[in-house]
């Protein structure tokens, strides 16, 4: 059992977002498994999604619960420590020790609330930019995400061609379509109009809009899961012995459901959900203006997975990815792999999925 | 231009409802269309859905929008009311006229707020039944509805063999699968999150549940959509000119789907909201122990129609109900019609699924 400690740089150079502010510093936190070959060529970055955080893998002292993607990477797993040095970074934005919402604004004295600024996946990129930099990692050997990790490994490729050698991108899309928006808008509407939110300061009132993130993470949950995967492990079943008519919990997934929100509010940023969604709201690499020259330019190969049960990023939409790669020359294996587990299968263990990530990881 | 009248039906027969409660007195609100011959064998019951209610087709006096089906009910359309006697009632627990939770309880003086019974889709036929005799009608030649209506006709089949000639089931499933009831379940937390639902019992502070109430019909629509539907309307196209960086509204289906929310608040009842997501889960009509006699001497002859693009109750669930008839050798027609509309193609006009309504219904 790897006992994993977090790491924190603080960083003074400003990064200018997409947005056209700047954040003139941030701290990033991070954690790193497997050590740094001399060549210093065998490094992964891993991507984190919308509610993913810098603990990947391995153990922090006393904790009972791995990383949230320790199944794949470890001694031995498809992403190997005894081979790869593995990167995972808490995204700015985000609530488990970078910059956020959540964090003081030094130059305020109180934290930023609902003023922090709106972050893309173009900005995480540059940050995470700044990490390599700082860690002396010359090249990726990989970049890895899901979801909207996928994105970031995606734009990875784009942006920093000269300094990742393969993006691995599974679960993921090129952009949203209106009804992934239509889903987030729920969600952020949800949040913001929980009393509690308080404007989006929160914390400034001694208040946390727990109702509205509740709400807004049992929705999410539902589009992770497939309709075969909820039958199956819920189906009908009564909380009770039978049916009450009323308005308390019922059935099992409503217990289920609400046990998932309430736990999600005790680890979570209401403001970061916020910022999560709009950064997937806004990817749309293709409609960028340099697309043609950003593609073009980049030597980066791909494999591009997703799962026959996903209906948030159905396999059609990672298809999307690998016709515009091909389209452009590009060296790109793809892999729809079987699984019941919706849009939470590239978190769960299946051989199929991690053969295909284990024989690539190999032989590039 | 057909001007429609309402009528109001008072009941004072107590009626016994599924949950063990009983309403000792309550209003119908109902309406008609064409005549009924002098054999009293020519009407249809039409049934609602979720957020339906008896005006059906047919203008009220002053209205420039016709009723919520007109494009299938009228003189010369796939429901002739040139020949037909058409009937729509508003369901029990409704808010357009019925007895309701927003209605007064003749016995407190107050309205019912959350103190409405919960009712269910048998004991809307029931009441269904009441109405029919005192209209004099001695059997329907159709019992006809889409979603939650079809499981109300599916039910007729079931509850009043005798009383049913055809039941076309439109659109609907036998039962609730977990992610059906996971999405009612995120309504309702919506609206009884809303610190204006003030324990159900809105009326008497002079609030409303505006924000929860409008949550829940934005959810309820994206799942009444298909994604392609959703995407050809709206696909990811901005409000303004360009993208502001910010948590006013972006993308047109934002807009888009606060209208919805906003106009929806207006005109339904929270508390009625969740009476029928409740309806809608607790509809099982195979697991009651009376099912085999039932559906085994029933004589209805029985239509099913489903859409393709529906993945609320996509096709696998019409054909759940079709096998279950089949199996006891009942006589069904299926049609599975192609159509981008999703779960609301039902209400839409498509020359396939009239068709099929119209060859079936002048054939039966």
């Amino acid at each position: 059992m790897d006992i994993i400690k977090e790491h924190k740089l603080s960083i003074d150079t400003p990064l200018k977002l997409k947005s056209g502010k700047t954040l003139n510093s941030y701290d990033l936190v991070y954690e790193t498994y497997g050590q740094l070959n001399d060549n210093k060529d065998n490094a992964v970055l891993i991507c984190h999604a919308l509610s993913g955080n810098h603990h990947v893998a391995g153990y922090h002292e006393g904790d009972n619960k791995p990383g949230w993607w320790d199944n794949m990477i470890g001694s031995g797993k498809p992403i190997n420590t005894n081979k790869l040095f593995v990167v995972c970074v808490n995204n700015i934005g985000g609530c488990h020790g970078s910059t956020g919402p959540a964090s003081i604004n030094t130059e305020t004295g109180s934290n930023y609330g609902f003023d922090f600024p709106v972050v893309t996946v173009h900005d995480w990129v540059n940050s995470q930019k700044v990490l390599m930099d700082n860690l002396g990692i010359n090249k990726w050997q990989f970049v890895v995400g899901g979801s909207l990790g996928g994105m970031q490994a995606f734009q990875w490729a784009l942006d920093y061609p000269d300094y990742i050698d393969n993006a691995i991108i599974i679960a993921a899309a090129p952009k949203l379509t209106a009804q992934n928006i239509a889903f987030n808008e729920v969600a952020r509407q949800a949040i913001m109009n929980d009393p509690d939110w308080c404007g989006g300061n929160y914390l400034k009132e001694d208040k946390m809009p727990k109702r509205g993130l509740a709400l807004a993470r049992m929705l999410g949950h539902i589009t992770y899961l497939s309709d075969k995967s909820m039958a199956d492990k819920f189906g009908r079943d009564l909380k009770q012995e039978k049916i009450g008519f009323n308005f308390n919990v019922e059935f099992q997934i409503e217990s289920y459901l609400r046990y998932q929100g309430e736990k999600f509010v005790n680890s979570f940023d209401a403001n970061t959900y916020l910022l999560m969604t709009k950064a997937l709201d806004y990817y749309d690499p293709v409609s960028d203006s340099e697309f043609i020259d950003k593609i073009s330019s980049t030597m980066t190969k791909f494999l591009l997975i997703s799962f026959t049960s996903d209906w948030r990023f159905p396999p059609s939409r990672s298809e999307e990815i690998v016709k515009t790669l091909i389209s452009h020359n590009k060296s790109v294996s793809y892999a729809c792999v079987k699984s019941d587990g919706g849009h939470d299968a590239f978190l769960m263990k299946n051989d199929n999925y991690f053969d295909v990530m284990r024989t690539y990881i190999e032989n590039n």
